[in-house]
């Protein structure tokens, strides 16, 4: 049983943006246990469209296509479909009809692209869209089943979960089980040097690395007979890289360093407040993309001097002698925070993010970050290289990952 | 005169890795006038690659083909591409020589891997590689060329452009200009509603749409007999493109929103602060992302109604009489944080951004936001749709979009 993807789109083939969906749903069939064999990307050009989907539905036994559903005149692929199955775009009544609920319940008005969304082949079987207008669809075609998903990322990653997975369920061999552990603290090859030999003594285990801004993904891929058996291997040699690793894994799958540190507050009922200056409301941002008024008490972005002394009670005196970007500085910021926020433990950072900033004994990328909780005071430092948003990124790593340190180990 | 591209990676159709080469190559070449048509992804299989390749070969004058040239046993492009041109691997004294020279460089050995990487089809034209062993190659095939590069990017990039670049110059037509504008405030079909007919006056015109959370990019794309004439008739259907819409083009190319809303603040000399509740310091993250210092205090991000009070001066009547999310404590919120924080102009956001904190008279996506100005308070509100982090993202734009609006508009 193989998969394809068919990415449609005029921006893709001009670079002009990455095909994440195929990068995702390549991931999600992998683990499945599907066997993904070609991502096909096409500009929406109709005969084009047409020869695309006739090839790879002689081949292969699914084919997922995303994008082209929109409401504008370059959304192509249901007339594409339309030709490539000899037969005719027909205004489908469900389309249609799920069209219009979703667009009364955001008070808008039915217009004609939203029409043209309802047109699609005779023989098609309505994929429901709980997020847009654009309903996808499902061509049982000799051979298998081509599946029609939107481009837009949140409505394709939901019609995949809700629509397509139940459809293709039967055919996954879940015989392949792969564990991603999360790591901070080290690089690529100094992470891999540390696992080597894994492979050798767990021959149906392959390792992967993937290396994101300030965290290094180590990828377990266990295969076997089965789910089970794959599930075992898999586990048995994640206990191993863990064991090796230690402290330097945070997190496993979908959990985000954020995550952790939250759960790390959480448990101990620490309220949290932040104070940024070169992160500019990074730290803030990343940790409220969850939910969290139970731990999140608030923050303070003070770029200005002014701001730092004025919101947080930073002494002039401090910010004279030692400069802003100083760990004099982190901890009054810190402090300043707890104080202000009534919070059990305050973050702070300060640093020159660039492009300009820096002086002859502090350079670019040089942060400074404090953790202000019951205990004390606690600065760390760190010189973080690449452009303004990659020391950016760094520094609210590495300020989050002591706070899981922090909140984690002690008593 | 088309071009494909293909990438060639187990990696990559399962998901472990995002395509990032095929992109930043068919940028390259569209911004060379080139036309690529199709980017097709196979994983290391030598039939699979033998049909891709002849199939590919078949319809367009340049193939590109990345990946797979490396020592181990699982690259098999050299072996796959001489099976496609029906011809032999040879040891290509060239290529033996170059790795040769490369591995001395390394001050390593030569190894077999190092061996097989000089095993090319016979006809094969070396492309040389000044950073990494394995050698590019060129096959000059009925209909066209196809050329071999390495998967290491770095390695790829530089091929490109010093071996692939001049090759392919000839046909470069430079023919086309792209011009993008970003609007705010309509849906995608509304865009395109208001610009019907354009493409039927400006016959060598093409428009697209883009998506993107809260914008809607109009993509004006252009052609003519060379480079003058593409961008004169880009340009000429921009200019009814910005009639059409007005105010709902804030920007255009790489312009970001917030660089647009900075650079009316700049122009006014106005310093601003930023509030924000349910965005979380999303809008503070977002401002700060280039160099701020200039016009940006600094921002507080008061999740906790006791941070409204005590850090921004919001009422607990207010707070208690009307609740987090209101027009009344929002505007407190933009006061307070321009008296705070000194500032010209400040801007604050309260709303609910879910999943929970819905109430009967106050839905999900809920939000208000308010310009505290010289002249006044302005409040605005309304509901966004999608998930938390859509509902921020949708908020924070339209917050971006007031400042810009009113540093714009105000004498």
């Amino acid at each position: 049983m193989t998969v394809a993807l068919l990415s449609i789109g005029t921006e893709l083939v001009r670079g002009e943006i990455v095909n994440a969906n195929a990068t995702w749903l390549a991931d999600q069939l992998t683990q499945l246990g599907l066997n993904v064999e070609a991502i096909e990307t096409l500009a929406d050009d109709q005969d084009q469209l047409v020869k695309g989907l006739r090839d790879l539905d002689a081949q292969h036994a699914y084919v997922i296509v995303t994008g082209g559903l929109g409401p504008t005149s370059d959304d192509l692929t249901a007339a594409a479909a339309a030709k490539a199955y000899e037969t005719e775009l027909v205004c489908n009544e469900a389309a249609l009809g799920a069209i219009r609920r979703c667009i009364a319940k955001r008070g808008i008005n039915l217009e004609a692209g939203h029409e043209k969304q309802a047109q699609l082949p005779i023989g098609a079987e309505i994929l429901g869209n709980s997020i847009g207008t654009a309903p996808g669809f499902m061509m049982d075609r000799q051979g298998g089943k081509t599946f029609f998903l939107p481009g837009v990322p949140e409505e394709m990653r939901e019609m995949f979960v809700q629509q397509v997975v139940p459809r293709v369920r039967e055919s996954a061999t879940h015989n392949v089980v792969q564990i991603c552990l999360h790591t901070y603290g080290a690089g690529e090859s100094d992470v891999a040097a540390q696992l080597a030999g894994i492979e050798e003594t767990h021959p149906h285990v392959k390792l992967g690395y993937q290396v994101k801004a300030a965290q290094v993904d180590v990828k377990i891929i266990g295969r076997g007979n089965d789910y089970g058996e794959a599930q075992q291997r898999s586990a048995a040699a994640s206990a191993v890289v863990r064991e090796r690793l230690g402290p330097l894994v945070y997190g496993e799958g979908e959990e985000t360093l954020a995550q952790v540190a939250t759960r790390a507050l959480r448990s101990r009922g620490w309220r949290l407040a932040a104070a940024e200056s070169c992160t500019g409301g990074l730290i803030a941002k990343m940790l409220t993309s969850q939910p969290a008024s139970d731990f999140f008490v608030g923050g303070a972005v003070v770029y200005a001097n002014m701001a730092k002394t004025v919101v947080l009670g930073v002494s002039e005196d401090t910010l004279r002698g030692h400069g802003a970007v100083s760990a004099e500085v982190a901890a009054e910021m810190a402090e300043g925070a707890r104080r202000v926020f009534d919070a059990d433990i305050a973050l702070s950072i300060t640093g020159i993010a660039g492009p300009t900033g820096a002086t002859s004994d502090k350079p670019l990328g040089l942060c400074y970050w404090a953790i202000a909780h019951p205990g004390g005071v606690e600065v760390e430092h760190n010189v973080f290289s690449g452009d303004r948003n990659k020391v950016q990124e760094k520094a609210a790593f590495a300020a989050l990952n002591s706070i899981r340190t922090v909140a984690s180990a002690r008593g």
